[in-house]
């Protein structure tokens, strides 16, 4: 195929994102940008691979990028077309729930993100993923090549909970019992902990991804405990108060 | 400009994205592929008409789609070239704090994803806008054409929270109180005030947007805040403990 062949085809591949590369034409091509169709076509990806590439990335830019980008450059690599539109450290801001804010853990809003893109059927995903994150105890992940800090027995714990300031405060304590020093949100230990737990989550992802594309995809019934996290102000209106 | 012209013009301004639209090509043209660098470039938006865009899409898609899609679907039309490799609907599963969580009210993760893409500073965009929706008496936007429910003196409350399920029973709490009736999560008066919040909070990150690119963008220090977030299972070990 030769270079206009390749463009003529590429074109009517994705003409929504070539159209549109100069903004000066958009005026008159407005009307033939079609959007990007959502779901994206999904291949079959390898857990350790993404995991092994998820912990290395949260040292760069945190973990909500780091779950994000393992899986979005290894479809960018193994799909291409429609991805590559897509910038990979666009779920940066993720990170310790969102700019240190302390919400969702990163890891989540960033696996939530790919499900989004990926899955027509995303919110029994994500309940299947949340579900899983706050009742196991986390990281499992354990690193060829480690990171900040080697610790026999890594201590692990369960977060109860999605957010990412209880999810690091459970840990932090489990950890301080567990290493018989007090371990803080701004130690080592706790980014190794993060960066383990980015790759776990990251893993998770992918079989998902794996059983709801190629089969095996259960989902969990979690309406219970979402419409209990919904209602919380009823049920413990003590812990709201002292929040204020 | 005639096709050929605007092809290969086309093709210098987003090499990135053309060259991937075909994925039988992509071994071959791995190495020619870059990711979209980030940030994307910004122009002037006004903020009544992209709140009003906000409040409309939040009927279809959710809080978090309404804010991010408002936005980027303005910069597809007035920027075009990056943008348009961005699926407006990427942001549907952030309704409800992430699939109905109740974590990060979808509308602060909609803005922060914008601010990502367009801010090389974006965390203290994401700072001062979290800071002004958790002490701010919301929504303040006042629609058109009513969606779901008018109500004359619409209640407002603050949320003191970024969280969805606090901001959202602390609004439930005072409507309750202001409409002398009981107004549940489940209720079509609920769901006007969100879509009311969606039009605010994509008013004001467009405004921060307009003063960060165009002058006028001040940050907040909100460091203390953020800390006590963070480490808010020493403050309040009892709230956790009545979590559990």
């Amino acid at each position: 195929m030769d270079r206009r062949g390749f463009l003529k085809k590429g074109l009517l591949a994705g003409v929504g994102i070539t159209a549109g590369l100069l903004a000066e034409n958009l005026p008159a091509l407005a009307s033939r940008i079609d959007d990007v169709k959502l779901p994206l076509p999904y291949v079959k990806l390898d857990p350790q691979e993404i995991a092994d590439k998820a912990y290395s990335e949260y040292f760069k830019h945190e973990c909500c990028d780091g779950v994000f980008r393992s899986i979005l450059d290894a479809l960018k690599e193994k799909v291409g077309g429609p991805y590559l539109g897509i910038p990979s450290l666009m779920f940066w801001y993720g990170g310790g729930g969102v700019a240190g804010w302390g919400t969702i853990c990163g890891t989540l809003n960033g696996a939530a993100a790919i499900f989004n893109l990926t899955c027509k059927d995303f919110k029994p995903m994500i309940d299947v993923l949340v579900d899983w994150y706050q009742k196991e105890e986390l990281p499992t992940y354990q690193p060829k090549v480690c990171g900040k800090v080697d610790i026999p027995h890594f201590p692990k714990s369960i977060s109860h909970s999605p957010l990412c300031h209880v999810s690091v405060q459970r840990w932090c304590k489990v950890a301080s019992v567990a290493l018989k020093r007090p371990i803080l949100y701004n130690s080592k230990e706790r980014s190794e902990r993060c960066a383990r737990l980015t790759a776990s989550v990251a893993a998770k992802t992918v079989e998902l991804l794996n059983a709801y594309h190629f089969g095996g995809f259960k989902p969990t019934s979690v309406k219970g405990t979402q419409k209990t996290k919904m209602e919380c102000f009823i049920c413990h209106e003590a812990a709201m108060k002292e929040v204020e």
